[in-house]
């Protein structure tokens, strides 16, 4: 497929005031266009959006003057030489906005035109003077001449031409002019644009798969399964649980130098090593581990997964044992200490023997990149399109930006994910690089205020615009204190806070729904027994399991459109600082969801609900329904203000569905 | 004087992503610079500042990894060839600062260096092993390397080289490494910045003249005094009420045709017109009134002005009466109407037929910019050097960007108000543009809560480096209906709102001065009598008159720093919303001020001020003087709670100076 090149330099003339008059292209393009939306960090990187959304653009858009303005959106997907024009419309204040649909994957690129309006302007004039009783003969005539002018541009459509003819010799023959909105459209396609003023970029919208908007993650390590067949048969499982991506540590051949056994110690005879020190004899990042199965019971396992509508996703974890084969092959793309060996990681005082970074200040830079890229696309070529990347803050910037336009230039379906758990603006700046999605701070973020303050600060332009949350309450490396000290009540609360915060969020277990709790130490994150060090065996049939629940939620976020999205979430007062209450809906209200969580897991807490039902879409003087999804009550509310209490021993959250009712010729209460 | 160009053209290679690796300039420049403030639309338009002022840059600087960063500010005069650098200092979160002076009147250039500093790095990570007692002989061998690398780039700085070269010997000699900020700082200067990141613009700063920041204004109509040289008496009066500037509405030839009279009726023989309807067979917008004097007498009055310290202001207002001799010479510059005549000013149903405007759509429009140009120039020939531009919203803003451009090539001390009375985006465009100072919304924000609204915008970045606010109580079009109902105490707390809350402020006297507050009509905000269509007699003399007021005002204002900037305004809770509190202060506090407004000129208002003594630099425990500085009473203060009542008919403000208190030997009590 040809492309379009997609343009992202701003092509800006010096500023008028310093330089000779001759080089202003046309002081007469009066219009100005700015404070453009959405555009991140002045167009330098894409936003983002998946197939099926819509771009709303806005723009403040005005001249000097009173005169009338149009403006129109010019978008097209990179593919294609041709613009769709869409009509801007005013709001207030100057501001104006138009939107499109995106319905490929790919770029797309928007501009702006804006333009004075002569005849919308002669038009509005009239009216007010023909109120005013003033003598209009000149007037008829200067709108005669605009008539007469785009009847000249119309040649090649006779009957506009006449339309037009018609209607100027109109003005001139009576007194009550005949301008209806026909006209007006007749003279907006006709209407001389030469002076219009082009905003200076093609602000560009990256539109990604799906499931880059929408997914529900489940982690586990295979080897604690037994091998990839044994996986495979887990499948139908993990399906019924509702989760739709399945993501397993790396597969890889693990290093036998400085091996890690259980629980971070040096590894004794026979235990299997951490997954993430990559590569031994038996090969590196495109091997998969003989402990695991051959690669075509991977593949097996992949197709088996897609057709349960499961995505299985690698991680990407750019960092060899010393027993991989690049250290022998590529010497040049480590560091080396000045006694031959090989810089190890580490964060002194601490050593991670066991693994050496590649040197990305190595000369042989382009190799290196070159060779890591062609990781990514063999797993591609094996079906796999959604990778999760390991420490992506511990490797440059203009790497990820370089890597991941290469991946998505064959394969714009694939989907990224950064483990990036570091500073705010890394984490973000990894985002604009074009991971499809990030993990975030939400394991650390425990009481109802400090989620409302990180939720309210994602969904903040131009942050919503290139960052997608992925919400995980745990990790094989994050067993927060909230879950090792909170019991069953945090782990429900957790699943039901990142399932409906997030259109995308993942659990890793079974440690979760089989509520693991055990730390290695006190004071540490870790677990004891970490999976990261040994295989463990799982009773997934436990009837204390939380699979139950993780069922029913995950079925609430498939029927609810509103949980599929991170656009549209509201917070609402509770008057109690340990229940955080949130709507998502979608923008025409057809589906609005309200949950609300007691995040103390010890004690009953109250409070009143505030909702501003006119945003929800609720009216105002009729009770509506509160149908809880968890539980099948269904409640019937009244007002803005509603009473809820939350016993965190039988269930610490609520997720409601709002069914406004419908009436029907007998006046029964119908509620959708 | 040969200027280095200034370019503000983004220079910016594609997105990696997006390009063949070869063409990827160095993968290997890891350090991100984004958020650079102060930044003006992505650099598309200067920040302001004036002569003596500093320029605080900050930067949000990071790299991938845990590595040690350097950062440098690099900035020059536009007239420089060579960059000064400045080390830039890490506050939190990932954000640098460094500052530079502006000394010299027109552009600065600046940007931001930043580079992984190994070095630093290797230092950090030593102590850190030693700590923890590791070995670390190779770590020495390392740091010994990079101190040779380092004395070798020394060359032809023998003193440097070898005391490096000395040092790596030291390292492989003890155990004990002996690395002092010596050593560092000669490191820093040979460091290896090869990958350094660029910041990718050069961010222009434009430097004005003081007045363009602390400016004080009186506007009155020369022919209402007499001719010019019955003005040039008046100096010594408007020089001791403490204005250094003096504006005049229009001093050229009125036209005839459709001359307006008094209270905007047709005029009768003798009435002398309206001012702004400019050009007659006596001349256009180069000539001087003969009712008023001649250009020698302007000149002198001028001259006169400045050995006052008073720049006399004039208005420049592009448009013309029938009877301009442009009308003659250059039809091709106005708007014909097809029975021949030209398009004269309205806003239907409006007309204003003694005007007729520019039409800046003409094709001859680069002939007509240079003779509008030529007219500023001219002007400033005669010694003008303030100009206030009336209604500049009804001309391009690309015209004003090229214009005040020229103006400033050559006269880099001329300031240019804006008249833009107008929706506030195409106000804030206008600044952009190069509008040194702007007129506002104040004369209609009248309550507590309005005030504060309104300052906390205009001190919000990025607006704050760009618009400077004039604040006119009056003006010879607004006369307010809270000037018009409030009488004495609503004249006193504009003046003291104005004088206070803004660096340049203005009145429109001696109607303000006399509260002149009878309207045309009611509802009307027009003067009765206006001044724009007659002259009139004032008595300047009148016992009633604020003129004392106004001194000691404008003293105040002269005296104390923290007024003559609109940086370090706060505002501070009264628990009354009749009194707003605000203060201002110089960023060491040397000079901090408090003023209290009652904004009701009716009644007595008490409330309790609260201050945040520690922002203010006021010790918490000790009491501390306020002398107000318009009755010149002073109270000792205690905490951060003060009580104050304001009786508006004694006087609506208090200006409060806060002095610290001094230890003698002796413990007297002393305040600077």
């Amino acid at each position: 497929m040809a492309r379009a090149p997609v343009r992202r330099r701003v092509d800006r003339a010096p500023a008028p005031g310093k330089q000779p008059l001759d080089q202003v292209a046309d002081g007469r393009r009066r219009v100005v266009i700015e404070a453009v939306m959405p555009e991140v960090d002045g167009g330098r990187f894409p936003a983002k959006r998946t197939v099926g959304e819509t771009v709303t653009v806005e723009a403040d858009i005005f001249a000097d003057g009173h005169d009338a303005l149009a403006a129109i959106l010019r978008h097209r997907h990179q593919s294609s030489p041709t613009w769709t024009e869409t009509p801007m419309t005013p709001l207030v204040n100057d501001r104006w906005r138009a939107e499109f649909p995106v319905t490929e994957l790919g770029s797309y690129v928007f501009t702006i035109e804006g333009w004075v309006d002569p005849f919308e302007t002669w038009s509005r004039q009239l009216a007010k003077r023909v109120q005013a009783g003033q003598d209009i003969a000149v007037e008829l005539e200067v709108g005669a001449r605009m008539l007469e002018q785009a009847a000249a541009k119309a040649n090649g459509a006779a009957a506009d031409a006449a339309r037009l003819t018609a209607v100027a010799k109109s003005l001139r023959g009576t007194a009550v002019p005949a301008i209806d909105g026909e006209v007006g459209r007749l003279m907006r396609r006709y209407t001389d644009r030469s002076l219009a003023t082009v905003y200076a970029r093609e602000v560009e919208v990256l539109v990604e798969a799906a499931k880059a908007r929408f997914s529900t993650w489940y982690e586990l390590f295979p080897r604690s399964v037994g091998k990839f067949p044994d996986v495979e048969r887990l499948l139908p499982n993990i399906a019924r649980m509702g989760f739709d991506v399945l993501y397993f540590p790396p597969i890889h051949p693990i290093g036998r130098t400085h091996r890690k056994g259980a629980n971070n110690r040096p590894a004794t005879s026979g235990e299997p090593g951490s997954p993430w020190a990559i590569g031994s004899e038996e090969g590196g990042h495109k091997a998969v581990s003989s402990d695991l199965g051959t690669l075509e019971d991977f593949r097996h396992l992949v197709q088996s997964a897609a057709k349960q509508g499961i995505d299985v996703a690698l991680d990407i974890a750019f960092q060899c044992s010393p027993d991989h084969p690049y250290t022998r092959e590529h010497p040049e793309w480590f560091k080396h200490r000045p006694d031959g060996s090989i810089q190890y990681a580490e964060n002194p005082p601490k050593k991670y023997e066991d693994i050496y970074p590649f040197d990305f200040e190595t000369e042989h830079w382009r190799e290196l990149w070159q060779e890591l890229l062609s990781i990514v696309l063999y797993w591609a070529e094996q079906g796999v399109r959604i990778f999760r990347v390991d420490n992506p803050h511990t490797k440059p910037f203009t790497f990820w930006e370089w890597l991941i336009g290469e991946v998505r230039r064959i394969h714009p379906d694939v989907v990224m994910l950064s483990e990036a758990f570091t500073r705010p603006k890394v984490m973000y700046r990894l985002a604009k690089a074009g991971f499809s999605q990030s993990y975030t701070y939400f394991a650390w973020r425990n009481t109802a205020y400090e989620l409302y303050q990180y939720f309210t600060e994602l969904a903040q332009p131009p942050i919503r615009e290139f960052f997608r949350p992925n919400l995980w309450p745990n990790t094989p490396d994050i067993l927060t204190e909230y879950l090792q000290t909170g019991g069953r009540p945090a782990f429900q609360a957790r699943l039901i806070l990142a399932a409906t915060l997030g259109a995308s969020y993942g659990i890793y277990g079974p440690a979760f729904e089989l509520m693991e709790n055990r730390a290695r130490e006190q004071g540490s994150e870790e677990y004891l027994d970490s999976e990261k060090y040994q295989a463990r065996k799982w009773n997934r049939d436990s009837p204390d399991s939380l699979r139950e629940l993780v069922t029913i939620i995950n079925r609430i976020r498939q029927e609810n459109p509103a949980l599929q999205t991170d656009r549209g979430l509201r917070f609402h007062p509770t008057e109690n600082d340990q229940l955080l209450a949130y709507s998502k809906s979608t923008p025409d209200n057809a589906n609005v969801i309200l949950a609300v969580v007691n995040v103390d897991p010890h004690h009953v807490q109250r409070g009143m609900v505030n909702l501003p039902l006119e945003e929800l879409g609720i009216e105002r003087d009729r009770p509506y329904q509160a149908h809880e999804l968890i539980s099948g009550a269904r409640y019937l509310w009244n007002g803005p203000r509603n009473f809820v209490e939350i016993n965190p021993h039988s269930m610490p959250g609520q997720v409601f569905r709002f069914r406004r009712r419908v009436r029907s010729e007998h006046d029964f209460e119908y509620f959708l």
